[in-house]
């Protein structure tokens, strides 16, 4: 198996672009991934692209095809597949692209991520997104993706003794990395107060324990390891591209409060790449609700289990302390863009190791986990990247 | 890059299923992949799913994970993507699964292919399909699926002089092997008066030109093929898949009656297995209408332009014939399944090259050959498969 690197990346603003429709995104995602390798359309071998629900979001399925054609790729034949796995396409598309370039098929390819989600009332999305858990035996009866996002949140609570204000400063991390990351959907710091007292949309989950909905589209691109270095001086190498899944619905499973599946890529990732939690210098971690990203923390071995929030009392997640958690904003502050978001986490991990990250540079970056969740964490991806 | 193999394969019956949904025709697909490859839920790494649009047929997307999960797979954690490229969503998923083991990152792994497209009326189905071609350049203007084939149907028949008599048939023949096939749609056969004098669905295609709307789902297990011989005595080699695409809209394109993409992708195929098209001993064609199975024809480079329907007059397609066509029946009368397409095709050319193909067997067939396409022939994908 061929090692594979990083050697461009780009991304949009994630935002609402009121302006911009979902091929307007993607391109723009992809040719700032190219220009960023100093290629051209002709350089490249294939696409592979992270999109969730853009047949339900706006009526376009095919859309590797689109975004290849309008990103003047039609003419060179260059083939071009979406990948989908929920919220977790994006990482879903990575891992395609790993596999694509490792196999020694394609030798340069594309990976990108868009989702173009604020065209539609709120309701209407909410429910587009409710298709990422089992439609016939959870959103049938009711629930909506926060509404499972709380009972576990509810049930951890109840485990670990967690409070509300605890919990609470997972976005108030998330929103100080924000307001530095010019590309974030909200560049501004918040409060535990107004975590607290923010509309409720799920008891225990505020509306600032969740992520929004967002625009936007993330690329990167890959190149057979033995030819990165003709590209850019300074690739960032795939070290592990791992992925694991569980039980769809949460009612399915035996614990509300650690997801096997999260805990099952980990523990891939970190044998492919030779190695452990301590060994990682920063971390994008799924947030969309406070209470995933808690999981996460501890199930990708950052901390024993009811102990994750700890990092958070401890100061340990910001960008200068022992764990910089979210430094791009992660979903809460930079957004989430459903499609896009586990591309975009590498976009940040790769600006990190290069230390192009300005305000926010984490000191000495050279090892970076990303974690992509699909759904109540029913598809984790992990992918772990360092410098070359 | 290491060899791959199909070790198993399995499929439902193609039709109009009413008592079954997509879970259960993706699961008793792949169960029955993995029945006839010996294998057990243990024994398969990754999942890579076919599938165009569940989220609007079913309002389910997140599918890789439903159906990891109804196949028994949760509890061992195996990952599963869906890969989507419109029609040609099945044969997609194949590349993608091609990869993942050609890789090395993965030994074994199930590809599958389902839809499930009965539930909603027909205009809401036409409608979904037509998020296959450019949704704000062609659908909003008026433009379905059918009518941008029957465009190309006329220009054909403008430039080679190819009558409505000459076109039908390639139903015809596709419903002379539909009748020999039990998993067919439609397993009966028809005139080239009976295709004639069909209701007209966008002149010159009546709907007896057009394939029909079906549900069902079709499954291959791949494995290294170093290993295949442990599983199976007749592995069935992947020689060779290969991809491309072309602009998505047909106003874009130089030409209508030529698919550069399909042109392509044959190119490299051919170049990958070394193999010409005289060595090809059946070929599965995309007919979602004739007049893409003709363009098929020509493009895969069996006849030159103009010319592929001689091919059919002179009774060369048929099962028996020097290049038999759509033994399984093709779209047309098998039936299609969008996102199944691609893997039945393969699973019906697995049973020839085995010599399990019934009363529709071609005699002495070696190598195959499957064309799926996504789209106006925007995305092309093809697969040379042969004994090993």
């Amino acid at each position: 198996m061929r090692d594979v690197a990083i050697i461009g990346a780009g991304e949009t603003k994630y935002g609402e672009h009121w302006d911009k429709s979902l091929r307007d995104l993607a391109v723009e995602a992809g040719l700032k991934a190219l220009e960023d390798a100093g290629l051209g359309a002709e350089d490249i071998q294939a696409i592979f692209g992270g999109n969730m629900s853009a047949g339900s979001f706006v009526g376009q399925d095919h859309v590797g095809a689109l975004i290849a054609d309008f990103a003047g790729l039609a003419e060179v034949r260059v083939p071009a597949i979406r990948i989908e796995s929920a919220c977790a396409s994006g990482a879903a598309a990575l891992h395609a692209g790993y596999m694509a370039v490792a196999s020694g098929l394609y030798d340069i390819v594309l990976v990108g991520g868009v989702e173009k989600m604020t065209d539609l009332p709120g309701d209407m999305v909410t429910d587009i997104l409710a298709g990422a858990a089992d439609r016939e035996w959870e959103v049938f009866f009711g629930a909506t993706f926060p509404a499972l996002g709380a009972m576990m949140a509810r049930r951890y609570m109840y485990e670990y003794g967690l409070t509300r204000e605890q919990m609470a400063l997972l976005p108030v991390i998330a929103h100080k990395h924000g307001a530095m990351n010019p590309d974030a959907h909200f560049q501004r710091e918040i409060t535990v107060e107004q975590v607290l007292n923010a509309p409720m949309v799920a008891d225990p989950l505020t509306i600032m324990n969740c992520s929004p909905v967002s625009d936007g589209g993330a690329a990167v691109v890959l190149a057979s390891a033995d030819i990165a270095r003709k590209y850019t001086d300074s690739p960032i190498k795939i070290s592990a591209s791992t992925a694991a899944n569980d039980y769809i619905s949460i009612h399915a499973r035996e614990s509300l409060t650690r997801s096997p599946s999260t805990i099952e890529a980990a523990r891939k990732a970190y044998e492919m790449a030779k190695k452990e939690p301590k060994d990682i210098d920063l971390v994008e971690i799924h947030d969309a609700f406070s209470i995933i990203a808690l999981l996460g923390i501890e199930d990708l071995g950052f901390a024993k289990k009811g102990e994750g929030i700890k990092l958070a009392e401890e100061g340990q997640l910001y960008y200068d302390g022992d764990l910089p958690y979210n430094v791009s904003g992660g979903l809460k502050a930079k957004g989430h863009p459903v499609g896009a978001t586990g591309v975009g986490q590498v976009v940040e991990i790769v600006k990190q190791l290069r230390n192009e990250a300005g305000k926010r540079q984490v000191p000495d970056a050279r090892v970076g986990l990303a974690h992509n969740v699909g759904g109540t964490m029913t598809s984790s991806i992990v992918h772990i990247l360092e410098v070359m």
